[in-house]
């Protein structure tokens, strides 16, 4: 699956430096500024809901940026929107980048709308910088990454890749019972009056590349303006109850108690520590956690509590999950525990040929990258079923995201896309 | 205030036994049937709130029992019902017994309704014993004991003893909006039309002994029927918040959290180790425990929680507090915590004379006692200021109370009964 990736051996420094100084800041800058209109929040974020008039909207003029690139403007089935840039070899596969256009209802600037505009920049200045790829390149956008509008989300890449079947995904419904195919066939109709082509579901593709802010703090706090991204964590999450015996707080002594709080804080507090690892990898989140009947003078009997926890190795989480359930079965202050597995997606390990071509593409550009793993789900980790995927992260501030302050710097993402553009050269060549 | 209560040189075992001897379990068993039926649950519980029509009943039902005891009823202004026996010497302060007839919406058949029928057959034992009290003794119910309709409880004994005044109280409303100066004026009404005099708050008394269900489970732990209480616990409420930063459960590392619940956890364990003591005296609870935002991947960046802390001695619950305020001026998993004091009760002693007239009283009977602490307020913890006051406590089942399933056993309603008339012979000679 890998070794088709090494078309790099002709490449030169030179072309590579001259495809990152072609990366024009003043129109990344420009087409974030006018894509946040589409679905503009007078709080600064964005609104714009996946098949939305918002999200349609910026899918138009997403396709008229086709004309400026030489390129063919399509779309499929499940609504995903691709610029494809012919190549000197046409009947290769392609090599793809993009992310996504929808947003969170109080979302910001540049989830997903970042990978897009970033990919636009590096056609863009490849096509400047006289590069000519011999792979045909694409430009895609995903339907509904963010499972906002219809759960679950990652629609487009999940139906592109064949993971999910198209006649189930049409029938996710908002809350105001609208199904995803009703809003996604009245898209398709403005773009088939807009003179967009269709095309076919699960094309070959040589390669994927996603560029995306980290949603974490990492880069940040290393001050390392990209990311190379290795895969993305496996989680697993549970529910679990700690069932004791409810009391009067008052009359109760301590050694006739079954108090369902005390025994939930120490579970909870094994199993953090259970979960400490000394590299800080595993992530380790209790974020639920119900108290009944929740009355300040009477002992509790029942507490429900969440687990999510994430790894990116199989194997660890695999460890975590089995010491989780061992955990469970002790009683903790007389109380019993029961844990209950309610999610699970295993890691996804990105191609080392992959990433060490962006690490060495970065290198040849002169910028700082480090390797990280994401935290958070994207398209990506359906397209690594696909074909050899990667991503690059760019840092945001504060590490937040889903939120109308989300705030990245100019450099960074001209960084990303200057490193984004010289690694599809690297891919296409 | 404990030295006058001395009366009992010229008691005689044999007078005691006999009066012990003349309560009569099934007319006490009858008595327990017929209250339950004013307010009735189909579960087999009692909804008797305060001054509703079935509380309103019950006391016309008590004061129907006056004749047989040659007692007058009458009723205060905060509508206590009494029934005074007159004694030998009409102008000394009577002994009084009693507890209340108001329950909660979900109530038994026992709390407080114990109380007042107990004492109504110790009144009715002494008189078939052949005893003639020095002292009046009056039986007393005692108004808006529950506080469920009417918040804060205790009301009767409160106005009465001074400790509230009648015009805030009258001014308390339930959640229909009623005052309970408005439900009062309609039971007083219907009292005055039964003939039922008035009589003035704050009269004096030598000793009031208030029999009552444990609401622990101390005494069936032990085996004993009977406990004589030494005092009612000192308790404070505290509400203590922590305060964190919200984050992606997936992609913030461990070293860059600042977790609420995490801390809120730590904190909750520290408190409860320093409240931890050897002799299980403390009664420390947390029975609220709310997490924000309460999201299965998103870090918690708030956590709300109640303490609730109990101790008989007033030194130790004022050291338990400091020890806590210190803990909450730390730092815990990186986070803020505050603690706010909501509410402090100092804790009562009841005299040692009168305790110990109750243990010896029991020893002549050959009636097993232990001595106990109350974990809940009672009306007695107002006439504590009043005048020399102790309590009686019978087991229930499973140390349940303010429950349908509330239940004690014939024999020991019979044997705390047993004591309390003798008990009052020993305090009216």
């Amino acid at each position: 699956m890998e070794s088709h990736l090494n078309d790099t051996a002709d490449n030169t420094m030179m072309d590579l430096k001259a495809i990152a100084a072609a990366v024009n800041p003043d129109r990344l800058a420009h087409d974030l500024a006018t894509l946040a209109k589409f679905g503009g929040r007078s709080d600064g974020g964005v609104a714009r809901l996946a098949l939305d008039d918002n999200d349609t909207r910026a899918r138009r003029w997403l396709v008229e940026q086709a004309s400026f690139l030489g390129a063919k403007a399509s779309v499929d089935a499940i609504g995903n929107v691709f610029l494809d840039v012919p190549g000197r070899q046409p009947s290769l596969a392609p090599v793809v980048t993009g992310s996504h256009l929808d947003s969170q209802p109080a979302g910001g600037k540049y989830d997903g709308a970042l990978g897009v505009l970033a990919g636009l920049e590096a056609l863009r200045a490849l096509k400047q910088a006289g590069f000519t790829p011999r792979r045909p390149l694409s430009l895609v956008s995903w339907t509904n990454e963010e499972g906002a509008r219809f759960s679950p989300g990652t629609s487009g890449s999940a139906v592109f890749c064949g993971v999910r079947s198209l006649e189930d995904t049409r029938q996710l419904t908002d809350s105001d019972d609208i199904s995803l195919g009703s809003a996604l066939d009245v898209c398709l109709a403005e773009l088939d009056g807009a003179g967009v082509p269709r095309r076919p579901l699960a094309t070959p593709m040589h390669a994927f590349i996603e560029l995306h802010i980290e949603q974490g703090p990492i880069l940040e706090r290393d001050q390392v303006p990209v990311g190379v991204v290795e895969g993305i964590q496996g989680v697993s999450w549970f529910e679990v109850t700690v069932t004791g015996s409810a009391n009067h707080a008052g009359t109760t002594p301590r050694a006739l108690r079954r108090d369902a709080f005390e025994g939930a804080c120490a579970l909870a507090t094994a199993l953090r520590e259970a979960a400490c690892d000394s590299e800080d990898r595993v992530r380790f989140t209790i974020g639920k956690f119900v108290v009944s009947p929740g009355s300040v003078n009477t002992i509790p009997d029942h507490v429900t509590f969440s687990i999510d926890v994430r790894h990116p190795d199989a194997a660890t989480l695999k460890a975590l999950e089995a010491t989780f359930t061992q955990l469970a079965q002790q009683r903790w202050a007389d109380c019993q525990a029961t844990l209950t597995p309610l999610a699970h997606v295993e890691p996804v390990d990105f191609p080392n040929s992959l990433t060490r071509l962006l690490d060495d593409t970065a290198h040849t550009l002169e910028i700082t990258t480090t390797r990280l793993v994401s935290g958070a789900f994207h398209d990506a980790i359906h397209l690594a079923k696909h074909c050899p995927t990667a991503m690059l992260f760019v840092p945001c501030r504060h590490g937040l995201s889903h939120h109308p302050d989300e705030h990245i710097t100019l450099s960074d993402a001209v960084a990303g896309t200057q490193l984004l553009a010289a690694s599809l050269a690297n891919l296409t060549r």
